[in-house]
């Protein structure tokens, strides 16, 4: 049995499920793996909560989810107020979870890796701005950084493309990344106008309470760079087409349906080409609910289809955890 | 650049397109992975043939195709008259690769691990049937044992269950995994009976001479039993259940279709419980052409599908040269 020391940084919905599945399958660990996680600090902008011999996930999930706060939680353990590059190097683990949309994480990243961390993330920036020099620093150190989460959730594009079709060359991804956008887009085949639909959607938590960031095709933006960098080289999102839904109509929508397609938000992904738009489409990318999938065009295979989740709570945690337990065997190795 | 030595067993239809594809992209192996392959050894049905220095891939591909056979090539190479198991240990190689259909193959995988080298293999029955013996011989010594290739072909539904979705418990697995009873199944939508579209099948090249295998479920048999060894627990092809589609009539194809269903060999993975027999399918398992699909049912992702070539010759190299190039990273490792 090997213990296995994590570092988990952001406690809101997903750090929680994150928390949940070590907590209700640790058994399944295991026996599966010979892994027992113990994460002994967690971190969210109230605070750092740290504690050498494991902290109780029981706890820490009733303390955040009755007060809001993890600095509540004072009774019975430190809270620090560190910075999360503070808390990289005072705090001893062998894996550091972000699951925070901290911008600036990539500087705590690399100082993670300097520190001999690896690192697991479901945070889309960092990769989106820096992926040459983070993916740089991970393979001159030895270390795996693993983020399956940051693209289609749990469903394992990124491992596919990563770690399998090793003797393909892509030639071109086709991809609906963001489900925000197809919920809004399918209550517009419904008759919704576009303003409804989001409000819908922020009632409901698929949209954040800013939802620019998903209408204006930001999201499917750093997730299209992001499959960009694994199938073929480091990239920014700097350099790459977004439009979003915004200027979309009911009309455009409704006239798409009668010709028995759908409008999504579509990413193509080539070499050194790389454009986020709305787009008629029919067949396998005519997702619906929270959905995401993609399209992968190469030499040898031709086409290959992977569908599956790409946005909901367990199914984040399906990629993060998916990723602990791989930075868990690899640093056994 | 490291050089890694292969020694390749079967140089058929699918053996040829594995050199093909080490010809044709030496410079893209070389470039994205520093690696270049030296196959050192071939061995068909006539005879070994084995050069230290490394085969001259363009003119054994030349050799076979103009004469059928190997033992032909006598000028140049010397041919010798080893057993597979004699091969394994003759020849110093990093990679074994077994693109044969050689039933008891599983004897000299074993000798081949015991003799340190990875093993890569699209040849069914050694995992079908001893699957337990052979990955655990490979894991107490280390080495990569990969199959990619032995369930639909290059698509990656071994290394997507193997290495990915780690942290999710797979619930049920419901996949169409042979693509010759698809093929069949299809002619028999638009009338065509059971034996001419067999015969069809066999003209083109989709069915073998002896199309038994296919057509009574073994193949699709033995790739169900390989998934559940991955997805559960070791298991043999003699524990599982299967039903062909010799019975199916065209009039049951017909009246499945005036349903909006198709008829297709569906193989149902659950824990401990594995059959294949002829199912009515809408949706994405009513699949068409060379495509396979898997449809996996996990407790935190939820549904994933993923959909590819089940075969083809390219196809199934694709998975073959992805596994060799995973075994070559991991012994640089």
């Amino acid at each position: 049995m090997r213990e296995v020391k994590v570092q988990l940084f952001g406690f809101g919905n997903v750090g929680r499920a994150v928390a949940r599945v070590l907590l209700e399958k640790e058994r399944f660990f295991r026996e599966k793996y010979g892994v027992k996680f113990k994460v002994v600090s967690i971190a969210d902008t109230s605070g750092t909560v740290w504690l050498p011999e494991g902290i109780d996930l029981r706890e820490a999930i009733l303390v955040k989810e009755n007060f809001g706060k993890l600095s509540s939680w004072t009774n019975e353990y430190e809270v620090y107020s560190f910075s999360p590059a503070e808390a990289v190097k005072e705090v001893e683990a062998d894996v550091v979870i972000d699951v925070t949309n901290d911008r600036s994480a990539y500087e705590w990243h690399l100082s993670a890796l300097r520190e001999g961390k690896a690192v697991v993330t479901s945070n889309k920036p960092p990769l989106a701005f820096h992926y040459e020099e983070i993916i740089g620093e991970a393979e001159r150190r030895g270390l795996p950084y693993l983020f399956e989460a940051t693209v289609m959730a749990g469903t394992p594009v990124i491992g596919l493309l990563r770690e399998n079709l090793l003797g393909d060359s892509v030639k071109r991804i086709k991809a609906v990344l963001n489900a925000t956008t197809t919920f809004i887009l399918s209550r517009m085949e419904q008759g919704v106008d576009f303003e409804r639909a989001i409000e819908e959607a922020q009632k409901l938590g698929i949209a954040e309470r800013d939802p620019s960031g998903d209408v204006l095709g930001i999201d499917a933006g750093y997730k299209a760079t992001i499959l960009h960098c694994v199938a073929f080289k480091p990239i920014t999102f700097d350099e790459i087409a977004v439009k979003g839904i915004a200027e979309v109509t009911v009309d455009e929508v409704k006239r798409a349906l009668s010709k028995g397609k759908r409008i999504r938000l579509v990413a193509t992904v080539e070499d050194e080409n790389v454009r986020v738009a709305p787009e008629e489409v029919s067949g396998p990318l005519a997702v619906s609910s929270n959905e995401n999938v993609a399209l992968i065009e190469s030499d040898l295979l031709g086409e290959l289809l992977i569908k599956g989740a790409g946005a909901g709570l367990k199914e984040t945690a399906s990629g993060v955890v998916s990723d602990l337990v791989k930075a868990s065997l690899r640093l056994v190795e």
